[in-house]
């Protein structure tokens, strides 16, 4: 019987003790994705209490309480701050099997010294021993980045964004880099309300007065280089429900998008909304391959499915879902055609959906070119949202080795908008060491040290700072 | 190694023996999905071989046999009881890693106090003690149910039914509730040959003259009153192939069913048919909601492919295969519209196709209420008919686990139409505490046998009773 | 911790050694699917280097040594064979995961009696090792395949092959029977360009001048004929993407095969295309069913989805992809109609999808006719390409196990190109040795060696021997 989550938490052999704890634990982190507000870390935010911290914003939790049939005033409502944690903590027995408890658990160690077992019956212990932890001058969010290890991190922002914090932190750096991550998907949604407005404001943003196709691309040029002097050096597409994908066509694109200003996206249809996005992807496959970016494609998520729920609360509140349609043949459909237009730089494909491991790395195989750079043009992201667990980590992993070549694996990021989710770094790492320490001592491959420990550092931190070119000095 | 099929079986850990020995095995089965029937359950039904209880009605023995190329004649044909039970016999070595393998052993374990391998060679023997066995008087039906710790079981009736044995069985109880569940899939059927008949027999089992779909909802009540006076508290609805929906729209609706009346189903559309079922989705989940059942939704079978062998022997033969697509965001459409609309009661999703796990875990997430009342509005069911096994069962708890609150989860349901099935209770039971037993042992989880027990408890049967809201007194 | 790669290989248990070292691994091999070149068979073709025999058609490692960004000149351009031998030894190491890591090896040391790592280091004493091996006189295409035990093996050949290099073996034969296998799949696709070169050349081959289905069928017949002289049991379907099915119109189909035949195949709609191929479809069926053959089926792959690569390389370079489409309810259809007109021989689906395992594996229980054969009529063939991998196999096998009667298990084959690609089978062997030895140490199995080594001996040699006819005299 191993001891609850102690210092060899699932290390499960003794080459994975090695691996972890000589190689993997020391390295520092980069977060290439998250969705932190550079308005608090560059105000370095403090918290007065753990629900603040834990249960403010945090979907993945609400999703829990209400799963356990927690009345809506202590997740999102009016109850007390205490009222909320006791009731986090009341449901945490249930949640044997779930990320939640051990992120939760990891986050207790590691920023509050404190291994009490969350429930009911340690609330006001651990309620306590967090307050007076966060009162500490250490628990800031610059704090808490610093010492989690963090050397960088890419926040996620808007093409309208100014970047007035960025460019604060980095005048007043604190010891983590914090780039900004180009995410244009309010521009690729012409058919939600709300269009012409946003648009509106991203020409303001740029100085650009927008009517046309032609102006947009103008603007959204002036915004990649406001990203790109910042040191912005990868953008994310959210590609919800399915990929579809038709041949750009400029002049009909440009019909639709004037089309949507006007009527403020009423009149577009799936169609229309497939054409100008494929238009709008060719554009921006060029400008990031110019740029020498990354393109990061999250894709498969249906946003929203309990509309009420949307209307009271809006998006982001744990309501989404796994859309389910399956999208390789219309994905490899782009790929293609933006690698033969010159918009293809290196990608990065995430699917919501496990299901897809095995078509998504092939797919990915299919579109790596032989160029002599030593990486993946295109390659399959870490284990995402709903598969950020245990067995989903291990799932695409496994598919990741069998499909392609495992050691130039990207490795985790915590896609996270908590100061206290770099733990999440630490599970993955300890679960990429058992994979590889159960392998070795099976004898499929080899105990060879040297190549162990650089598989092991190249995808905990080598791959990420060479695939999108960070510089670390 | 192991015994073979021991008393520890598939308790692969210290942990897992003590939850299963101490706590689990020693719990009531509550077995609230089962396709027994009340009559044989009525009468005190009674076999003279083993053959009767083994082979006359399971199909997935007969899908075993069929994959084994055994003659049609040993299956559903006239060869002897004898004969078929060594044709079954025969072929159990080559069933290794088969669930069949396990339930025919457990079976023979514990209702015929024999632990011989069943084999070509031991078929003999075995058939002379099951012989034996069954002509002592506590091998009755009633008695199989009771020795097997049943308090509570639903059969599955149609609307039409008048529930007579039901009554009978309130009358003249036996020890096990006999509750009657509600499954209206024939009158959703409304596209094929013999809904105008059906129909007929609904209105006289109603005391309706059913002309319209007022009328029908008429006769729906009155049989829901029926079913509700007999204590039924779940409905069941066999969602065949994918799941669509569209907005109700009750004028078009009764234009479909006049129709459908009319013609025998002969022109019903497909489109038709949808607007058809939604209609009556609405209907049925309004009427659950009000008299707080839980609803169940099986849904992703293709059935009967084989139209020779359907034409030859009829529905639920062993033919049925998994349909393959893919209904996340269908569900999710007619869930939001349910809930929108006072039509969504507490509901048991069952997808068969194991591939559907984790949207369908999302799906439920996102319609779960925070109500306050303890329970998840919306859940997932154990795995289902092709997954009922020990991977397919593995697979479905760590999905779930992962993406809900495991401590809610409903356990276990036999779906049998045999009296000898209930070991498959055990059978769930060992492999729940196993998985336990592995995270605790594995530091996943505190060894803290107070929660644990609670959990084992609640998943094998406090959740069950009190999600229904079974009276157990 | 075990050896890396040892005798012991893969063999987890004590049971597992016993099965493998003292019947598996003694058994001979029946690869009754691969991708050999009779010519280079009947010639006995030599290899100088290793590079020749590893990396000059295997587009697996061409597709590895891509996703680790290799210059494409090492892959297949012009780089020397050293030069390409090195930069495949230099991935190695990030291959950790990969099928590729564990062929290599076994064939390293299986072929070359070389236990060193495949890595940078090694590249010059493993490409002297190799050289000095391959000039030894065993080290002939005809001396590879007999001395890794296969007794027999089919290739695979176009209809319009005068298989004069089969008839060259057949008359001066080595010890294995080398058969053809009959894949029509150049016919099928009548909507590409030089469908009408490639069915004169079907003409002239079988001496019909094609105007016509009628006349194709009987060119076909021909064909088939002179496969079957040359102890052809097995044809062989591609079925790219999905699988389409509509009711057989034969005069329809002929329109449209002389369409194709004018327009060479310009003008071919998806829809005429589907119907062709469901015409031709049942023709074979026929055929095959009449001759005692057994049909295989492959689908689910997207060809060619990199058109760029596609026009410099060409077909099987690589670049081939899993469709992701879920197509197990068209399956149905095909099969339920071929089997009704007498066109359903004893059939083995493979789907290169492995989430289409358990809609497979039900799809082919509701086809097996109780025919007192002993034999499934159709059934699951083993983990296809993309999964031929540890955890596919593993996933493949107990799926199979799950929903059929694994016994029946037609086993391994290697579906290569290459000569060195036995040990393939040998992986296999230790892998189902490892996952029943699991199941008896877990006591979920009686350890019973007598049935242990029928089923093992059934899965790795007599079932395929039994299921195809073939003649082992």
């Amino acid at each position: 019987m191993k001891k609850f989550m102690d210092s060899d938490f699932l290390l499960s052999t003794e080459t994975a003790k090695i691996l972890y704890h000589n190689y993997a634990e020391k390295l520092p982190i980069i977060d290439y994705h998250c969705h932190l507000s550079p308005k608090e870390i560059a105000e370095d935010k403090r918290y007065t209490n753990i629900t603040e911290v834990w249960l403010y914003g945090d979907h993945y939790k609400w999703r829990a309480m209400r799963s356990c049939g927690v009345d809506e005033r202590y997740i999102t409502g009016n109850a007390s701050d205490y009222d909320r944690f006791k009731a986090f903590c009341s449901i945490m027995p249930k949640l044997i099997g779930n990320p939640i408890y051990h992120w939760s658990h990891l986050e207790l160690q590691r920023y509050f010294d404190c291994d009490l077992e969350i429930c009911e019956a340690n609330c006001d212990e651990i309620w306590a021993i967090a307050a007076a932890k966060l009162a500490e001058p250490d628990m800031s969010a610059q704090s808490l980045i610093r010492k989690s290890g963090v050397v960088l991190l890419c926040t996620t922002d808007d093409p309208a964004d100014n970047l007035e914090y960025h460019k604060q932190l980095a005048e007043n750096g604190f010891g983590t880099k914090v780039l900004p991550a180009f995410r244009p998907d309010k521009g690729m949604n012409i058919e939600r309300k709300g269009i012409t407005e946003y648009i509106k404001l991203l020409g303001e943003s740029t100085g650009v007065e927008i009517t046309d196709l032609a102006c947009l691309e103008q603007a959204y040029e002036i915004s990649l280089d406001r990203f790109s002097a910042l040191g912005c050096l990868t953008a994310d597409h959210g590609m919800d429900n399915t990929v579809d994908f038709v041949k750009p066509d400029p002049y009909h694109a440009n019909e639709i998008f004037k089309k949507a200003l006007a009527s403020d996206g009423a009149d577009i249809t799936a169609d229309e909304l497939v054409l100008y996005r494929s238009q709008m992807m060719r554009f921006f496959g060029m400008q990031y391959k110019k740029r020498g970016w990354v393109m990061q494609l999250h894709y498969g998520v249906m946003r929203n499915p309990n509309r009420e729920m949307f209307e009271k609360l809006g998006p982001d509140t744990g309501y989404d879902i796994i859309h389910g349609a399956i999208s390789a043949a219309s994905f490899a459909k782009m790929l293609d055609y933006l690698k033969d237009n010159d918009a293809l730089p290196r990608t990065i494909i995430y699917s919501i959906n496990p299901i897809e491991n095995a078509a998504i790395g092939t797919l990915c195989g299919a579109f790596c070119v032989g160029d002599g750079k030593g990486k993946p043009t295109v390659t399959q992201g870490s284990a995402w949202w709903f598969n950020d667990n245990f067995d989903g980590m291990v799932a695409q992993m496994k598919s990741y080795a069998n499909l392609s070549a495992f050691g130039n694996f990207l490795g985790m990021l915590t896609d996270s908008r908590s100061f206290l989710s770099y733990p999440r770094h630490e599970y993955f790492r300890r679960i990429l060491c058992r994979i590889v320490g159960e392998w070795v001592e099976e004898g499929m491959y080899p105990e060879n040290y040297e190549s162990l420990a650089q598989l092991v550092a190249d995808i905990c931190y080598n791959n990420t700072k060479d695939y999108f070119g960070f510089c670390m000095d």
